[in-house]
């Protein structure tokens, strides 16, 4: 595995601001010998802090891309700017950073298997599935040959508008559904849509590593919301929004990943008003909201919004049939006809035999029983992790719902130091600072507890913590 | 139907510079007051003709984005400078251009269907390959509850590059491949890698409107090659490579969509050799490769190159399942990990089941057996479509391959016109300004003949004839 190297994962400010200026200079906007703009003047433009640029230029300077002539000011080098790991075969790449250490880590085959927010396969009903892929094949004889619109099948979008105004209770049309290759493809298409260079984006802290990484690879800047047990900071957030008026806040309000906490159903409904008057599309990210433990969670953000300020994306899949990658995006016209455009352009609609499995499989009664058992069996696995890590003297809050403990080490042990570690002995968790969008939280990790079998998931919590002690 | 605007469809060179200065403006990079770069000095900056600056100048002015003051240069006006198009409910969307009007063509339910380059499914083996989900989920009885890794299937991987050597002479390791969601998951892909704002890029003239529409997307500079029975003129590729340095040449040289015309033998060579020395990735798009009527075609690009300049995208399900979206890219080291860590990004990763489903297929005899007959079949169906046209006066150069007639009407007859007219009555077909980089070629159209029974080809041809001829 390529180690994920640091820069990578903190990616803080002033990086962000050095690969702005890098990439101005690369396309020939600034060009050998210009005066580049001073310290105060591009703080300002950027609406950064000084020391922030100041620490840019420092980096420009040190690296040889810029030099500071009499005082005067900094100027471009004559050198070549084109830094070498842009250097694809030859052909620039554009200029932002392209990274998914989470998916490193996941591509490494591993026996203790903790950083993956998968459900063990073991788990699904995979016998049934089978059963409807046959039915399928009876009921549309020609589906191997035929595309999907790009929006999505006629027949799963008016299943699904049912089902969320019955189970979530939102109120939508087919028209307002898009059927995506599972939730990542529409956080992608949708960054694409919103996100530009330096643009500020709402996200919570911890969150989604990838999401991190689609944003980071937009050049957008990434400005930290703190979620907590209680959900957010209601005024922390809105003068966030305030001052930098953010394009849009990136949110996993419903069995949080990686902590699995829950935004109570009272800020909902605020934080919509505040979408609202501060223009701030909110993209809700719901993946869990049917893996609770006891009460089901309060209704989506989408529920509150009546004037087009949520996207929600809903990708159950995750319980259904993770194989089929199905995953459906709700949102009102006029973002839909762009959101529609860009898949036209990404994949042209996703595989039609997939949402035709999905439809027979979601509309079964066998789907309900087996979503009741899930939730016991992956209770199960909970509390087996939590039983093992009982004697540890690691801290975390215990989920109410979701795939994954958000855990503290003590401050002696550094979760990165313990990672190199336990990947020697093929047990894999996620670093807290991955998650982190300022790279910190090093003594974090999130274990996943819904992919290893009871069994491993003892051996493995077992071998963890000794590696623990051990450092 | 959103009518395509013509704009959207030319978009000529002066307005990709408008879209660059805009672009630079709504950045506040420059701001209200600000005064503009020269003409001479912007043209300069670009690489292009000053009259080109001068038009986007002038559409600034005109639009009042730009005001003149006392003959001394051009400034920012201070009004506000958002588009009203740009702004998605209220958070603007990046700049440059997003549209798909092929795709918008597409979802107009019709008739007599000659707009989709897409095999009529009755002539596909549906129910042999029922059989064939059987058997996977027989073999994998897990298959439904598994993700697929970021690079695609290794059992698939490696029957692919087994293939590729026996039957299209081109040498690589598993290791080598990717598997996407259909050809155009990988021309986004790597549009993405490779292109930025006002970065050149090479298009044969016609070609694939949606992968221009990509282009676009990403902002880059569209630099045609005209494309004839004879291939390419390599004087005049070499030409544009050292005066664009362009990053990366599009084709689609076997078969080529829409003309159907062959690149020869001795013209792959020497462009990979142009290709290294100028340092300019070509991008191989290959779907009608085994769609050939006589002989089969000369060897890929790729088969002759050494040094890591040729992507190679394969998408022969086309004839194997178009439902199931599986396509292949062929790359070397280093562009493959930042191809996998961009498909990591956008979906992590195409559905296993559909994977496991084409490997057995695609390595059955079934399919050799299947092909034969399709290629017969689909020659019959453009014989039925030319000798309808026979009396019509149009002109086209017959195909040895493909799915689609390069058609030239009579200069009096314009395609866009015939073509409002043939949607009231159903039919539909592409008009050749959309596959024309520079939005020209107005009086050509291009008419697939793969999709409509043969009973509607007829029909629907003397419609369309009757048509053009009342206009």
């Amino acid at each position: 595995m390529k180690q994920p190297a640091k820069e990578d994962q903190s990616h803080p400010l002033f990086r962000q601001v050095y690969e702005y200026m890098l990439n101005r200079m690369e396309r020939g906007e600034w060009k050998a010998h210009d005066k580049l703009p001073s310290i105060r003047g591009l703080a300002e433009e950027l609406k950064v802090h000084r020391l922030t640029v100041f620490k840019a230029y420092r980096e420009l300077t040190d690296s040889g891309k810029v030099y500071v002539k009499d005082k005067s000011g900094y100027y471009v080098s004559p050198a070549n700017l084109l830094r070498e790991e842009r250097t694809v075969e030859g052909a620039a790449v554009p200029a932002y950073s392209l990274t998914n250490p989470m998916s490193d880590i996941q591509r490494m085959p591993v026996t203790y298997q903790f950083s993956q927010a998968l459900i063990d396969p073991g788990l699904l009903p995979n016998l049934f599935l089978s059963d409807y892929v046959k039915k399928v094949f009876d009921l549309y004889p020609k589906v191997m040959g035929t595309y999907s619109s790009v929006q999505g099948d006629d027949e799963l979008r008016e299943t699904l508008s049912e089902h969320f105004h019955k189970h979530y209770r939102l109120q939508l049309s087919p028209q307002e559904l898009l059927i995506t290759s599972g939730a990542q493809q529409a956080i992608n298409l949708i960054a694409g849509l919103v996100l530009g260079p330096m643009d500020p984006v709402l996200v919570e802290r911890p969150t989604y590593s990838v999401a991190l990484d689609i944003f980071r690879r937009a050049g957008a800047r990434l400005i930290p919301v703190e979620i907590t047990p209680e959900g957010y900071d209601l005024e922390a957030v809105e003068a966030l929004m305030r001052k930098f008026k953010p394009r849009m806040f990136y949110m996993n309000p419903t069995h949080h990943n990686p902590t699995g906490y829950t935004v109570p159903a009272r800020q909902r409904k605020q934080l919509v008003e505040l979408a609202e008057q501060y223009r701030c599309l909110l993209v809700e990210d719901d993946p869990f909201r049917d893996i609770y433990f006891g009460e089901a969670p309060p209704a989506p953000f989408f529920a509150y919004d009546t004037e087009g300020w949520v996207i929600y994306i809903s990708s159950f899949s995750k319980y259904v049939a993770p194989g089929l990658r199905i995953c459906a995006v709700a949102c009102r016209h006029p973002f839909m006809e762009r959101l529609i455009t860009a898949k036209s352009l990404a994949d042209n609609g996703s595989p039609l035999l997939n949402q035709k499995i999905f439809l027979h499989y979601y509309t079964s009664p066998r789907l309900q029983q087996h979503l009741g058992k899930l939730r016991i069996a992956l209770q199960v696995h909970k509390e087996i992790m939590e039983e093992e890590l009982a004697s540890s003297g690691w801290e975390w809050t215990a989920p109410e719902g979701g795939l994954n403990l958000w855990v503290k080490l003590p401050d002696s042990v550094s979760a990165s130091a313990l990672f190199a570690r336990s990947m020697e002995q093929s047990i894999s968790f996620v670093p807290g600072e991955l998650c982190d969008p300022l790279g910190e939280m090093k003594s974090r990790l999130r274990l996943s507890y819904s992919f290893a079998s009871e069994t491993l998931l003892r051996e493995g919590m077992r071998r963890l913590m000794k590696l623990a002690r051990e450092l």
